[in-house]
């Protein structure tokens, strides 16, 4: 079975690891020349809307997936009209454009925060009447890892925040002051059978995941249930097939959907050593058509990411012996994810200790 | 760090893949063109034996090891004048003979079954009438997975038994009447720290590893303890790098070792998925001269090796979802290994149920 993968960046190089165990064979397409998967597998260079690379990627693979959301989706036409295509192209119209996804959220019976649409400063200025101050702009599309967002805490800044997102079509949300950040990640097979990792509690820096812990610290069967309906919902709709992650904010005993990835995601990088059945290699069970593996935790697990600077490996193995390192072969550059660090632990107290051992070797989160 | 292998089979692919993750890069060396290691990484095709491809193999490297103990003792040579080699070539010099395996073992005060050189057929007559029939001729040189080995029931068939050896030079044993085979894999780093893992009781048929479970049932520390104590006195006195593994015969309550390979070993394969740290990234972590990781074996394990033929994965995955599968990107032929499958349990019987299970996918095995 051969899968293709639009996308090389470290996603796709965990996917084509998983795959090789199984004798998946995957073929990334990224424009990068020596993107993190192209060193453990096959790969094409080109553009995401390149027809020729994406009519070679289709002909390499008997099934294609992505580990990005904001793959063109007319890309993801052209691919589906040439080999199946999951998840379905309607995940990524959604979690493409906030507005959107807002719309499936609901349509799912998800709350998420209230919002306005701003399409210009008048409508920034009226946005922020109905919504108050402080807040958070978020353009419509095209934001990761904090990109594309902008807090504002006060009147005088509006024109200032409007060019700061480039003038783009966005929302405006009130700034939630929530407890703690969520994620669920949730996978569909091709028959509509769906299993669901544990909630897991995250941290982020700057707008990016430094963080996470699994299962979330204190999490309920009643919370874990209430969610899995959630995320189920959305999957449904979607005709989803694959690794679905929804990000969420716990406000007192309120939860609200912030966001969706439609791939796999960082928040789910424990589940390789801390899962039974990671979640690379669900979402490629999932997408091949095999039976999905089990989702449960067979330990505490937090995963810190290894952001901008590589830690001295021989140090951070010295002080911590079990601590599951991943790499992505990528050049060093500041805020960029290079790895990351999975520690596992019997109890919860365990865990914590070995945390704080790998967020020593990691400036950005050390305690 | 890179990593140069001599043998790109399913250990220098497993090594390789476990190298991706710490961003240790692994460049194999094979005669073969899509040889398992090649799918997952770079890869020299050339003889073992080539001056040229080891120059280059020597120039892609920091460091290099070997995923086979037959590799020509002065290939190794010739690359450790250009590049550190681990294990250490006096490892693969006693692997390679079994005279000089049993002195290593006497030397090191461990017991191995009485045997007797033999270089003729007129030796093979002196060797019998000294160790009795039945008895088993093993050549000195170059055996594996049961090849190499026959055993001799009466005297009528000497003749044709040293013919099937192609009259080569052997020793003769008797037929070790042993209630069990068990295996240890140890690793020892460059300050000379070691580490083992629980010992593995293993099932062969053919000649060829079919099942290993681990920790070896009934295992007691007094048993761990006096194996660690050999296989440590075996790696001291070879000023030994990386993993090692020992077989041993169990018979009541004596050990016979029977051989040892200077390498990763089929039957730590459990380690991937059951241990803490697996022999892959032990082995790496050894070599490259980084801290060992704990060798713990996280549940109890089973391995089953695929022999000849791929059962069909999804019906596999189906009876037993977290069965952990890894296939090795050979080509099918008979009674070769073509990957394998670990089941993890709680605790024995557990184990006991998922392994009946796997053992039902794998007709050489069935129960």
């Amino acid at each position: 079975m051969r899968v293709g993968i639009v996308g090389g960046g470290q996603l796709g190089r965990m996917l084509a690891l998983a795959g090789h165990r199984l004798g998946i064979s995957c073929i990334t397409l990224d424009p990068a020349a020596h993107s993190p998967a192209s060193q453990v597998g096959p790969a094409i260079v080109g553009a995401y809307d390149d027809q020729g690379s994406l009519t070679a990627l289709a002909a390499a693979s008997d099934v294609a997936t992505y580990e990005f959301e904001n793959v063109p989706v007319d890309s993801a036409r052209f691919l589906a009209e040439r080999v199946p295509v999951y998840p379905p192209h309607e995940a990524l119209e959604a979690a493409q454009d906030r507005l959107a996804e807002k719309a499936l959220f609901a349509d799912a019976g998800i709350e998420s925060a209230p919002f306005a649409a701003v399409g210009d400063v008048a409508g920034l200025y009226r946005a922020i009447a109905e919504i108050g101050l402080p807040a958070v702009m978020k353009t419509r599309r095209l934001g990761y890892d904090g990109k594309g967002q902008v807090v504002i805490d006060d009147d005088a800044r509006v024109e200032e925040a409007w060019r700061s997102v480039g003038a783009a079509p966005s929302i405006l949300e009130p700034r939630v002051p929530f407890d703690r950040e969520l994620s669920i990640l949730g996978v569909r097979d091709r028959k509509g059978a769906t299993a669901f990792y544990p909630l897991v509690e995250n941290e982020h820096r700057d707008g990016m995941l430094r963080v996470s812990v699994a299962p979330a610290p204190g999490l309920t069967p009643d919370l874990q249930e209430r969610v899995e309906r959630h995320a189920r919902a959305v999957m449904e709709r979607l005709g989803y097939v694959g690794v679905l992650a929804i990000e969420l904010f716990e406000v007192g005993d309120d939860l609200l959907a912030n966001e969706m990835a439609p791939r796999v995601h960082n928040s789910g990088h424990w589940t390789i050593d801390g899962a039974s059945t990671s979640q690379f290699e669900n979402h490629l069970r999932a997408v091949t058509g095999l039976p999905l593996g089990p989702t449960d935790a067979r330990s505490h697990a937090a995963m810190v990411n290894i952001v901008g600077d590589e830690p001295d490996l021989g140090a951070l193995l010295k002080a911590t012996p079990d601590a599951r390192v991943h790499l992505y072969g990528k050049q060093a550059r500041s805020d960029r994810k290079l790895g990351h660090v999975t520690v596992l632990g019997e109890d919860a107290e365990e865990l914590s200790e070995k945390l704080l051992q790998v967020r020593s070797f990691s400036p950005d989160v050390s305690p």
